[in-house]
């Protein structure tokens, strides 16, 4: 986690701004949102961030990155409300954000930068000196973009993809409105969590006044440049059995959206859902229970009756007695492909914790207080959620003992189309639809 | 930020959970809090930490870590109510976790694991795997552990330092009470967020039922691994002309607490301050306006009138009208030691973010919406609050432009012990005065 070993001359926003950036103010000051910004420099190859160094992800590409990205340090997650008049603005919002992300994801600012006293900064500058820390932002349309009650304010209706349910109603879930929906989200992934914030800060401010913050959350992934599989805030491995994003053959079987997706192809659904986990109620459990519960061991990650984290999981072994030594209603068994007609998705989670949340209702006096404001940050990428999220979630709500401890509190679903060719924007295929 | 670059096989707490861990179990496990934890392994210097590899800052020593350390990249600062019914549970309290910091700054769990599957985890395991990555634990007693609502409960009252003060109120406080005050405070620091956040939790259940949670704040400091000087949100370098942690002689003479401070000697007295940034007006504000506000460059960190960075600030400089270069009312003028009759502190910041919360209140309803919960988690270390922060920021809390966007919602004063010796615990002194 040393910026001066990884990186010890890297070029990023400082040496941008102090060649091209400033060269290029001119012309690009007063630009209105929607313009095209002046141009990154990039090969020929499409991926311009390969210009900016070891530590730059590739914006432009046949998909968004952030999916099948090896997972980075932290998140910041925003949802949006679309307020724009007509159909052109929500397009202009959605080049004017490409543009910035593309940028940004190369480590420049997210319009040049101005030295002109009397102009007002495009950029909000706390980025500036920091390398790319392998910034991607990933785009998502929620189902209000394409009809928001019964109204089709855009013509996008009739392009609502099938796959783009209304999530149900879960048992159990207790979403709360302001963490819940938004017509469109940005998820945005770095190494650093100001590179992050930055990022949505500067689209942000780009989409007034077309879409406005709706919800937002932050996360961080433990020990990420690690090769060992990262704990949760349970204390256990969290991800030993999910799809390896190294392997295309299953990106496609699983992630990426095929033909079947019209303009939808090369894309994925994204559900994100902030899940709060009562941590002092868990961690008074037994080793055993928390195991059970699991269907794991805490120490080494291997499944109950095996030894290594990444032993197959015995869903047939019964203990002396005749029991399941895997529970039935364990978190890995309700969660195993076995268990769900095959079914997988890409997890792609962080923890998160916002600080201190006062609770009192679910408890006697004495025990009222202050509780960790903390949890699981779940985001989850899938070719069609109705094979995906849904079904293997459907069961887990009802049946997984985990649910003693775990809450869904906000959410949604979004149709993350497929990446950007340079010149392009995010979303384009959506609005080119016949 | 990359583990396997960094630390390629460095002895965490994987190590230790396989070895030493575990053989200690049988011994460990069950023991009360209070009681003395199974001994780290440490060498004669009584810096046991460095037996944990190369990125453990030492625990145990004549200060309290967290304070003249390098700066981390993550802080979980957690504030307690003290409700322990007698000065033995407090005592107790402070032992258990000293020894407990003693283990977590080595990388270790903060009591030894249990292999029995009938045994409660004393560690909730979430940063099993990770090396110790730098963390820091820094203690703080607030007004209320000598004396609340005039009533001496833990017999304290007569070893109230005088300069541990009721901190008065301020030009513009907007303090509210949930995130105010505390008898109790720790400063968790490390590289990684969830080595920080694992330690307060860790704390926060040994000090059930003594103390519990009052309010807690995270923070992030962009970067940190640069050499560079770290921007805060508002996109300016933060931290240009503070005192160096690597001159003792400034240390000495402003951060800790000499002879005058009786069982404070060795101490330092900290400034926890949650400061709102309202950066959607803040971005509107143009690049020179900004600029006068904070009385420096905003892109090179030069004092206006200056070239680079590190250029002495010219108080003295007029522009052709006879105006002063650098405002009257410029943040970095009000700061500046000449400005203050030399008063230095030692600023220790992290930015926040909090995600969004609605305002509504200040804004016509076409305003009204989300708007970023984020700004600057001010700490600052002082060898005496009244010449330290009270002194520099009482001319700033009337005068600053930056109050236009900067609100002080929360905080507190605490004074920091001397570091414990090995066996000894945080506040002893204290405990032990006469």
């Amino acid at each position: 986690m040393n910026d001066e070993s990884d990186h010890p001359r890297q070029p990023g926003r400082r040496q941008f701004l102090t060649t091209a950036a400033l060269a290029a103010a001119a012309t690009a000051v007063g630009s209105a949102p929607g313009a095209q910004a002046a141009k990154a420099p990039g090969d020929k190859t499409g991926h311009a961030a390969a210009a900016a160094g070891g530590d730059a992800e590739p914006f432009w590409g046949t998909h968004q990155g952030g999916i099948a990205t090896r997972q980075q340090g932290h998140v910041y997650f925003a949802s949006f409300d679309v307020v724009a008049e007509n159909r052109d603005q929500v397009i202009a919002l959605l080049r004017a954000w490409t543009d910035a992300a593309a940028r940004l994801a190369q480590g420049q600012t997210a319009a040049a930068l101005t030295e002109d006293p009397a102009g007002e900064p495009l950029d909000s500058g706390e980025a500036l000196g920091l390398p790319p820390r392998r910034l991607t932002l990933t785009f998502g349309f929620g189902p209000g973009l394409f009809i928001k009650d019964n109204v089709d304010r855009y013509g996008l209706a009739q392009h609502r993809p099938e796959a783009l349910i209304d999530l149900p109603r879960f048992n159990g879930d207790q979403l709360v409105a302001e963490r819940t929906g938004g017509d469109l989200c940005v998820q945005a992934c770095a190494d650093d969590p100001q590179v992050a914030f930055h990022a949505v800060r500067q689209l942000a401010r780009l989409a007034y006044p077309a879409a406005k913050m709706r919800w937002a959350q932050t996360g961080f992934l433990a020990g990420f440049g690690n090769k060992e599989t990262p704990r949760n805030l349970m204390g256990f491995k969290d991800g030993t059995m999910n799809v390896a994003v190294d392997d295309p053959a299953a990106l496609e079987q699983f992630v990426w959206v095929g033909e079947e997706g019209g303009w939808m192809k090369h894309g994925s659904y994204m559900v994100a859902r902030p899940i709060r986990i009562a941590l002092e109620h868990w961690d008074r459990m037994k080793l055993a229970f928390q195991e059970q519960v699991v269907g794991r061991h805490k120490l080494s990650g291997a499944p109950l009756g095996g030894q290594h984290e990444k032993d197959d999981l015995n869903l047939d072994a019964n203990d002396a007695d005749g029991n399941p030594l895997i529970p039935e209603n364990a978190h890995a068994r309700l969660g195993a492909p076995a268990s769900n007609d095959g079914a997988q998705i890409l997890r792609r989670g962080y923890s998160y914790d916002n600080g201190l949340s006062f609770v009192a209702e679910r408890w006697p006096p004495w025990r009222q207080g202050m509780e960790f404001d903390a949890g699981l940050m779940f985001f989850c990428y899938q070719r069609d959620p109705r094979t995906g999220f849904v079904k293997v979630f459907d069961k887990m709500s009802k049946f997984d003992m985990m649910n003693q401890f775990v809450t869904h509190i906000g959410g949604g679903l979004f149709a993350c189309p497929a990446g950007a060719a340079e010149g392009g924007y995010i979303g384009q295929a959506l609005f080119e639809s016949a």
